[in-house]
């Protein structure tokens, strides 16, 4: 995948411009400030590039040949997931995301090296996190500023933007909403939950944006909006999933994680309306689950068909996703393009 | 002053209908959507509404007609000022501000009236928090973005408004980095951080904003965010010694809260340096500090010169601001327009 390599290496290169500067500029506020940019660019570089790579698939695959452009474009979503992580750990009170410590866990570290108790520690690292994710925030939109396209698509961009920050601060809130709830959200409101505060900045926002960028028609930026709000769901889907049934070599994440934070997916809120769900209930959200624990919770999950119907609503998903890029208007190299993203979601879960 | 209302009526007619049609939108995503949109729109309205003054300020007196670009460009700095305060108090674990409940205060207490437990309503109040402020945060850009002013002129405001953010996260995070701190910081480095943590996006920005808008010389411009400067750091060293020294009735806040808090001022950061110190030591930071342990340590910050020290800053720093304004390149009438501001700063300290 040579063509995926240059591009990601595109938007690498518009990051690491924009920190240098950041970092110049934090310069003349002392060491501490600079290290404050630096522990953002190390939370913004080493990952998936998930988000750049939609805004290029799209672009490339509508024309488009300023790839200068739909890096700083790719940037500002990046630089926008970014944020959004940051703030959702302090959110969740995490210090560690997929097994690396994140800012507020770095923070916290630094702090607990320098003689603070636990507590201090901690506050010091969500406080750290906040700034951070505050200004990662504030630059997504710079980026898209700073990419050097006409105003009237710039407006365009940022009003993109604007739509995946409006969604995902929603999603949020329902999610922050579902851990204090006392009964277990239905099967709808999780895919309401996790399309918004996730598949829309994750897979439509950027889509269209690459779309928009390319000169594309309302239609086509329409249907990849559609597009991607049900491959989106989809992943979602596949991802919970595998967040239980995965393996952690190839996810990256230990498949105990979701089970004892007690992770409302739509696989554990259908299983609730089985009649195995009691058997299970009081090891959903136990702290200490063990492995032995786990496996029988996955033994349940599987034979109660709640293991099967989030499979099965991932592929129904998947291939409305397929459909939409069947229309007739889709050019057949964006078909060609985004065909191999819905296989790759669905393949996970083969 | 009716033109002052009249301006503050203004920026109130943009904020209400940026609110109006984000709720709107919001109603799209459920009625707690909308109520997180509620939350956040009494947050921002009923304050004094300062910023925007300074940007109008600097705007009416260098000329500026277009009023209804200045109330964007105000508005968008009070949303930056919502933003910054929400989140400081997500930082700083505070639940109300001047006496009212804030976002975190108003969700935790609609958690705790749900049947939720303390720690899982402090929780959400403050997941909510972290949401509104990032709303507020990326929609003060886009009241820049909103104002209809020409793009180069923009493109300017959106630079001063990033130089507002950059400088308030370098300040937040020296803010937490002395509350951790074993000891006390001195009086310059305090200063430093008072400056950027909220001088910069009250006084200098805004009114470099006002002026920008207003077409104004690069060296005017240069000058008001010198002006800016020094007065902010007036205000800051009069707001400190009226935190322990003013009148409840006049400030709104209790005299007691700085001192409990063990609040790093420039009036205590002085007192450490004295012989006094040791006996009012393990009362500044006393969670529980009485009336009459308050008085004795203002007595103790008068007689040490802590008190009259600060004071005597606050007059220097002001009168560095007025002679700012005294530069011939400066227009009388904004010299008339700005020498009260910088009166009103010093007469809360006479």
């Amino acid at each position: 995948m040579a063509v995926s390599e240059e591009r990601q290496a595109k938007v690498d290169v518009v990051l690491e411009r924009f920190f240098s500067l950041a970092k110049n500029r934090a310069s003349a506020f002392g060491p501490e400030y600079v290290h404050l940019w630096e522990t953002l660019e190390s939370n913004t570089t080493g990952g998936k590039r998930f988000r750049p790579r939609m805004v290029f698939a799209a672009y490339e695959a509508l024309g488009g040949e300023d790839f200068e452009a739909a890096a700083y474009i790719g940037a500002a979503f990046e630089l926008l997931h970014t944020a959004l992580i940051v703030h959702d750990d302090v959110i969740d009170n995490d210090f560690v995301r997929r097994g690396v410590a994140n800012i507020s866990g770095a923070y916290r570290d630094l702090a607990t090296a320098r003689g603070s108790d636990e507590k201090a520690a901690q506050h010091r690292g969500i406080s750290a996190a906040v700034i951070a994710g505050d200004l990662a925030l504030f630059n997504s939109y710079r980026l898209i500023d700073r990419s050097g396209v006409a105003d009237n698509v710039r407006s365009r961009l940022i009003e993109v933007m604007d739509d995946a920050l409006f969604a995902s601060a929603a999603g949020e809130l329902i999610d922050v909403d579902f851990a204090t709830a006392p009964e277990m959200p239905r099967v709808d409101d999780i895919l309401t939950m996790e399309r918004l505060k996730t598949a829309v900045y994750s897979f439509e926002c950027p889509l269209q944006a690459g779309a928009i960028l390319a000169g594309a028609s309302e239609e086509v930026v329409a249907t990849l909006g559609d597009f991607g709000r049900e491959i989106g769901i989809a992943y979602q889907l596949v991802d919970d999933l595998l967040g239980v049934f995965g393996l952690e070599a190839e996810t990256g994440k230990t498949t105990l994680g979701d089970l004892r934070e007690g992770k409302r997916t739509v696989m554990i809120s259908y299983a609730t309306s089985t009649a195995e769900w009691d058997s299970i209930e009081p090891l959903i959200g136990k702290h200490d689950l063990t492995e032995e624990e786990a496996a029988s919770v996955r033994a349940v999950l599987t034979s109660c068909g709640a293991r099967s119907f989030a499979e099965g609503l991932a592929r129904y998903y998947g291939n409305r996703a397929l459909a939409r890029l069947a229309e007739p208007h889709i050019p057949p190299a964006l078909r060609v393009e985004l065909h191999p993203v819905a296989d790759a979601v669905l393949g996970r879960v083969k």
